[in-house]
């Protein structure tokens, strides 16, 4: 299985998703290696480099793509499945940016409060430990963390000729910042136009849940997958909102705002899932997972909050998605590693 | 280590947080076993038991409690730590009770469709194999689940002389409905009143995150805790809201609406704690726990939602909070077990 | 008709909603003058009074009141109507108090950013002009306003036996803080308990929509009211949440965080109102209102966040609720003035 | 003063903000006679007309526009004064569509709940008497209600090459739903791209505050306004939200979700203002307006929530926004009429 390696010019980054063009035709079934930088287009190379002096906030968060899968149109949905996800330098970067986070007031949890010190935290990759470390800049600790690299961006261009910002998540899938979008993922994306037009971008060495300051270790990121097509299907099975299977768990993305939305669309999209999967009636799924859901938060800092909610395959009867397509990704994907 | 039983008769429940007088006094160091009825008070025993007809809604998540703790003052802490929280009853009960829950309008996410069907589903549990069993009622599955016991509500009176339902969540505790709240945890709670008066209740056989439809795997349960007291401390250093420690995570949790603040009440509260285990300035710690929380959900549902943010001990250095309390709880629950 | 004056001392102020042996017995149809504090219980005097240095927390919005209203059981409708709300002293006191507010993070809408300068300003009442002046502290400017006195704070204990702060509006009413709760208007509460155990506080000589630094020009009060109770009544047909009726307006005001969903509580019940007034299907009322209703915000600061839905009689056909109540209450009220 | 007429063809409707190519150049000074289609594009005729039946959701909002006004860059103003607003057809139609509005749940107040009934009704409109009539459609009651013509959407395209829906409100203004945008007004945009590419439509032949259901009495309208053009200005001082100015008050709008953080959007915006207006320190303002604003809510039902702050004029010193724009394009408005 031969695998395309693209690594985009800084005038080829996409800083929307809709709105521009591909930048490159794939059919479905091809593997890709992608090249993505970081979310601060590598302004952020020391601590002393201040988001706010170094960063110009019209380009952030650049995606790689977007990608033209032919023969995708609407009512289908699109598969990328992530066979690697893997730090393409030597250090990533965290910044407290005034007026961004979950711990701050912002542009819309607006208050005449004075911003929190822009600070900026770089974090050393040991490839050797697979580690990267934290070092306090306004105190004295450091501490040496496990690299878990994932994709805080993965998307299609939006319906109704949206184009919108490569910082919101939405029903496209976007800015989602779920931990869980990492290597052994199958992300599932209603596609709206025709192409899907996918990217993916803001690769994170490691991000905890909820994204709290705004920015994970933010770093370039090698990203290999493999792009498959479910043509068609009934329009009540298609995902309204992105969904994400893995080797143990059926998940799904809502965001929106106030937060507790966010997980009410991921949660009644888990019901729908658990419909098809199960042939269960909606109260009955509603029951299910009251008792089985896992709600991580995904980000609370973003345009839109994001919440995954999740449930553990192990505990349910066998059942395949989309005719097994996950399956049999992961076993193409080990042709490739 | 004695270990004091209570049984409390119907009469002796508490439904409120404050505004009930003590059911005993117990001295710091006590090993008690509490039996505690399940959220219906039993009302419902099979899927025929329609919450609307059964249940009278001002007789709901009984207490046991509340406990007079000799010495407790305000401005001490109050540890609680669990060590056994055991099924006492052979079946669990869950309902979808009309106008409350996740996925339905409510009295306050007021609409004017109508309600969701009112349903009951019954858990039989098998103790040899430990788990219980969901039966669909709307459709046509069955699928055993894992036992995993847990209290949905614990809490001390709340400040400012107010008494509040036993169905509430706050920085006082109380209906908190996170699955972390189980054999092994030690929960820490500021002491408001003389005497602290804590109780526990709600006792769940297992419970998803978000507890999405209102009502777990509610179950009578047989619950083994220790109390101790923490006396005084420096004002700063009292947990404002909820703490939680168990042998892996420091954890914090948040209570409001909309969800988003209670994230930010649990994250703001573990920037608090990482200062006193850590000396952090809180730009630092806000730093690192956007990297290394986790943030589940804990209820969507109540009176208040409630979200977790918790912390992984072993990416840490050591630390101890409160003088290493819950090794010590850890060591003397060993003793009884 | 006489008129029972009362002038609680300072033990006798009541600082929560239920909880309280009541002040005084009052039959229906009594008129009662009622002298109230200011929030701050008069501890802001001067522009150099700082509510960190002067008030104490535990002593705020305090309650002229319970008044036990002889023959109010639970399932009745308790009316108030304002007959006249006069300022009680020659000056009022406005504050930014660290960390409350609606333009500032507080401890529900937590942040890591610091507080907001603590700011008095003094407000001089001129009594022929009938105008409070604002008088900048951090630039310059000073600006006459008339006055336009009402009541933060009207409500009677609440249900399941919970006691609340006075800083609290929820379904009892409360710290609502809507400048439409004024003389000329009667407020409808549904009765929890016996006696109903109503009290009033937190006058305000005016108050903008929001009460955005989370004061008004807070001053104390002499209010006069009659107090009437409307028995029994279909279940369906009891106010669910607080109602008010004026000449001009129906209203009703619904308390709850976030805000759309205070809206939302408040809009139902205009619903369902509309139901009672005018027959109407609550799909047509839900159209109508969509059509004419005013909704100004009540407050973005308090425990609960409340909202006004209002619709304009003259707009409607003629309707009387209540039995005319309100008219009755108007022409009671001139033989007092 | 000439005025040029459009009325657009269907097929030069725009149903985005930004994205579309102009529909004409016009010059700052301009005065603009726009004919707008209702905002389901005519499809609902009759009662029996439903909108799941006749409404394509693809096309709704629809838009005249975009205009491309000669010399707008970012940085500049745009200045829109409305002259006359005035209904174009002779009736106008409302719907509850199925789950969209404000008290149901939606798309994103995610509920496993039924739709409410789709209805429609139809209000005839009595030139003479200037009145449109509500007909009940589920019980038995009529209303003549006076008409009060306003725009729903008044939008720029979005800065950060975004295309947004015409059904959302934002920064830059679009489907905000306040009846304060009428005949009389003059609202100010911050300028995204060049040739601002402003358009307006969704006209309201009545709406209440909220617009509960979703939809206000839908009508074609005919629009008379005048363009102007603010160049340049300190970037501190240029709108960051839309602004209103009439001859009564000063507004600002914000947008967002949850309500709560819509309100605190406005709210900064009209302490910035009164900065800008009367040389307020921020905290003065802000203690200003908590006294003086008015809070109507504007919509709680579109993508984004809308809050209007408003202060009275006459409360208020003297003082001229922009040089006195609005006053200019008040004299300029009489010789149009």
């Amino acid at each position: 299985m031969d695998v395309v390696e693209v690594v985009p010019s800084f005038e080829e980054y996409a800083f929307t998703f809709g709105g521009v063009a591909p930048l490159r035709r794939v059919r479905p079934g091809t593997a890709l290696r992608l090249w993505s930088d970081d979310a601060f287009c590598g302004a952020l190379r020391s601590a002393k480099d201040l988001s706010s002096e170094k960063v110009d906030l019209r380009f952030v968060n650049p995606q790689t793509g977007p990608f033209f899968v032919e023969g995708a149109e609407p009512g289908d949905t699109l598969a990328l499945h992530f066979v690697a996800v893997e730090p393409a330098r030597d250090w990533g970067a965290s910044a407290a940016i005034p007026f961004f986070g979950g711990l701050t007031s912002t542009d819309r949890v607006a208050t005449l409060q004075d911003a929190l010190p822009d600070t900026t935290w770089i974090y050393e990759l040991d490839r050797a430990r697979n580690t990267v470390t934290f070092v306090a800049q306004h105190s004295d600790l450091s501490v040496e963390l496990p690299v878990e690299p994932m994709l805080g961006t993965v998307g299609v261009a939006p319906a109704g000729a949206e184009v919108r910002s490569s910082l919101v998540p939405d029903r496209f899938g976007g800015n989602m910042d779920t931990p869980q979008m990492r290597a052994g993922s199958t992300c599932f994306l209603r596609v709206n136009v025709e192409g899907a037009l996918f990217s993916i971008g803001d690769g994170h060495y490691r991000q905890g849940e909820g994204e709290a300051c705004g920015t994970a270790v933010e770093g370039a990121m090698s990203t290999t997958l493999i792009v498959e097509l479910i043509k068609g299907g009934a329009p009540e099975a298609l995902p309204a909102w992105p969904r994400i299977e893995d080797d143990t768990h059926w998940m799904t993305v809502g965001s929106s705002r106030p937060l507790e939305d966010a997980w009410r669309i991921a949660a009644v999209e888990l019901v729908r899932w658990f419909g098809e999967l199960y042939g269960l009636h909606p109260m009955d799924a509603y029951q299910l997972l009251s008792q089985i859901s896992e709600a991580p938060i995904a980000n609370v800092v973003d345009a839109n909050y994001s919440a995954v909610v999740k449930a553990r395959k192990e505990l349910l009867p066998p059942a395949l998605a989309y005719d097994g397509v996950h399956d049999d990704l992961r076993r193409r994907a080990a042709t490739l590693l």
